[in-house]
């Protein structure tokens, strides 16, 4: 493919794009496939001889916007919002056309600076405290990794590494072997999956805790559960906290947390990967506090934030202790820049992630951030209203974007509802389990959401509720 | 950002990359600013007010590009090839584009079956055997990786996981934590710094084994090793062998090694990261010797395959011990599709990388990738004997596109020799310490480079090397 029919491909990709995003109303938010369909259209070996782009784009039409569950469609309502946005999409498009790579500063300055500058940026938008920073005078420093569940598994192993340390100087006759299957960590029964899954992958007991009737995690529950893990010869090493958990978008309360983590010289890392966005706004910065108990603070630039994945931001309050934990040993270096992002992630490159995150920030600036944010949070509050304006219904829980509702009919009903509501495929909505109860979720996730897109969600859910009602009683 | 200032920027960046990547041979390799650089250039605080689109592209021009080092330079000679091409670009943009995330099947039917049969595509590509694929009858199957190290971690962990189940089966009395703290695994002493890094995150002794003369880790080795460890009580998981080390592009001989491994009941995972792309031509299918030993086998799309990052291919022998290992025992789910990659992973989502490899492969055919691997490794033959006859040189190895080379004279001259290039920035080589030697080790990595070019770096090293010997002999 030479430079002519890169730009004839590549400007079509772009009206393509365009079409895409500004008509993805119109599109379908389930997909209509069935499982293999792709198998079924797609030869099974791979052409000897190159193929025209306009092939290419015949496919994409007809066979992949088909088997697509469109993320950014306004009556998208599962999961948390994916960030997508023109500015970002441009940024991706020049760290591919630039194609540069980053170890150490030598590899690409450009790469590693801008990085370093654009986290700082970052952490104060977010109202982080300053000892987070790059540019503080301490040790703390952030980092673009690639997705929550790294985030939390980087942190998991600092927190582990520290207390093996601690445990080590303290008990110099111990052996690594002694007290590795002893430590064990903390997080909420209603944290996201992969905390669970950072404790096998870091070989660390990771303990799901109860919360309280509002889903947060509260100190006394840490304090009781550390009790008994002591009393049975474990090591407590780690709390892995949510602000804003899976389900519900609840808090749990770092300061409690927090207090109980430095007594016990536990690592506290908070994972705040679709809340944090929310931080851009002063109003919701009293969610942070406690933050002076916290280790490590991770959210995902690409969830809420706009910008495309992958771009999970971390912060680290002492990355020496960082480098302690990762830097191999027989490294020799004479580090020509700090800091060393490369000792602060699991793989030692790094793309030109900044670039996403850099044009993101320009282009919306801090006020079309909070914009965003404070937009989707209203639609929240308008579509919590239509739910309380119903009897049928009762909100359980509504944080930020996320409302969580049950029918105050059997949950057999709710059950069908919901099945009824997925054949139509018009909104994704998923259900959730939550204390026992079968609920409906419900979030604001596209940037090209409107009032209308939500009163049209509502309609789905409402006249489809009636359906189901009016079936049963019939029958 | 509206659509059409979206499209105007959109055609800006073209433009700006085109020209980039057509006229890169123009700009210095290695870039002339200085540490913190950036930090001075831009503000210290995100603008508050969104920017136009022409301000960040003027500090692209006037801040950005001056800071790169030049990966895709045909003067670019240091680390490995890494993966650009026209149509991967244009990959990238689409999978920001569209924007699509997938965790199982029904998230993003189209992302989770394009993977599955681009992987099946590769696997076939490279001639890996019929149990690796997905479309097999059989429990084998590929999924897209982050990075090298993020694939040499997955298969450690599985072969940590199958060894302590094994372990416990045949000891039921024995706990997790008696065995964790003796598991050791293997690898050479020239494999990746990641691997080492690897062993650190799953809390495995990572042991280094010395090579034979040739660089390649050999089953006498391993066995003594293994012997050894097991008196002293350890218990042996996993060997993590390489196809193409990092420094000479060296073979570990997968037959020796795969046979211990069978006999052990340990993992054979290899990292062919840089050299898995010259699979792709049959005549280098020999180094698959022993792929029958293999249970997980890893190569980097993005480095030599023109793909561009991430975009790291792991293969798996078993996938069901591989879910074993990662997929939450309280996770009920009625799988709709098979395979479920999202267990296959560190991450529980996956973004739509699949269609970066699919328009590489259909754009180039498999004769295009053919020919640029040749084109590759005809370039590096040609380097070698151009090295070969100068006296004042001896090449050490030559394997694929690496030629590690030495200078009859004392390493005082060749760290003269390598430190005027560096300062002259014209090409950009690097040092490697082999067998106690100092080395010149020369890469083929840019997707432009021409046989003029590979010329013009030799004139550059030959000419630098005569005026530091014409100084030393005038002083």
């Amino acid at each position: 493919m030479d430079v002519a029919q890169f730009k004839e491909f590549a400007d079509a990709s772009l009206d393509f794009i365009a079409d895409y995003c500004e008509n993805i109303r119109q599109l379908p938010v389930l997909p209509n496939v069935e499982p293999g369909y792709l198998s079924r259209e797609f030869p099974q070996t791979a052409p000897q001889k190159g193929e025209s782009w306009k092939h290419i784009m015949e496919d994409i039409n007809t066979s992949i916007v088909p088997g697509l569950t469109q993320w950014h469609s306004p009556y998208f309502h599962a999961f948390f919002p994916t960030g997508q946005s023109y500015p970002a999409i441009i940024g991706e498009l020049f760290m591919a056309g630039i194609g540069a790579v980053a170890s150490n500063w030598e590899s690409s300055p450009a790469v590693v600076e801008l990085e370093v500058r654009v986290m700082d940026w970052l952490a104060k938008i977010l109202g982080l405290p300053e000892e987070f920073l790059n540019s503080s005078d301490g040790p703390g420093g952030g980092v673009i990794q690639t997705a929550a569940s790294e985030s939390t598994l980087v942190g998991l192993l600092v927190g582990k590494h520290r207390k093996l340390q601690e445990v080590k100087s303290s008990n110099p006759n111990l052996q690594d072997c002694g007290i590795l299957g002893k430590l064990v960590a903390y997080t909420s029964k209603e944290s996201n999956s992969s905390v669970e899954k950072s404790g096998i992958i870091a070989s660390v007991k990771m303990k799901l805790l109860p919360t309280d009737a509002d889903g947060s995690l509260r100190g006394s529950v840490l304090e009781e559960a550390i009790r008994k893990d002591k009393e049975d010869g474990l090591i407590p090493c780690c709390v892995v906290a949510s602000l804003g958990t899976t389900g519900t978008c609840a808090f749990d309360n770092i300061e409690e947390l927090g207090k109980i983590c430095q007594r016990e010289n536990m690592w506290l890392h908070i994972d705040a990967a679709y809340a944090g966005t929310a931080l851009s706004c002063p109003e919701y910065r009293y969610l942070l506090n406690g933050i002076e108990y916290v280790d490590s603070f991770n959210f995902n630039a690409h969830k809420w934030f706009l910008v495309n994945g992958d771009c999970s931001a971390l912060w680290f309050r002492n990355t020496k202790q960082v480098e302690d934990a990762f830097k191999l040993k027989n490294i020799v270096d004479l580090p020509q820049f700090l800091p060393e992002l490369e000792h602060w992630q699991i793989p030692d490159h790094r793309r030109f992630r900044a670039l996403k995150l850099w044009f993101v920030i320009r282009i919306y600036g801090v006020q079309g951030i909070q914009k965003h944010v404070r937009h989707h949070i209203s639609l929240a509050k308008h579509f919590r209203s239509l739910v309380e304006s119903d009897l049928r219904f009762e909100v359980i829980t509504s944080n930020l974007g996320v409302i969580c509702f049950k029918l105050r009919q059997s949950e057999a009903v709710t059950q069908r509802i919901l099945e009824n509501i997925a054949k139509r495929r018009k909104i994704y909505i998923m259900p959730y389990y939550y204390k026992k109860q079968l609920l409906f979720r419900f979030v604001i996730c596209s940037r090209f959401i409107t009032v209308e897109d939500v009163e049209c969600s509502w309609r789905e859910i409402s006249s489809q509720t009636s359906e189901v009602l009016k079936t049963l009683e019939e029958a």
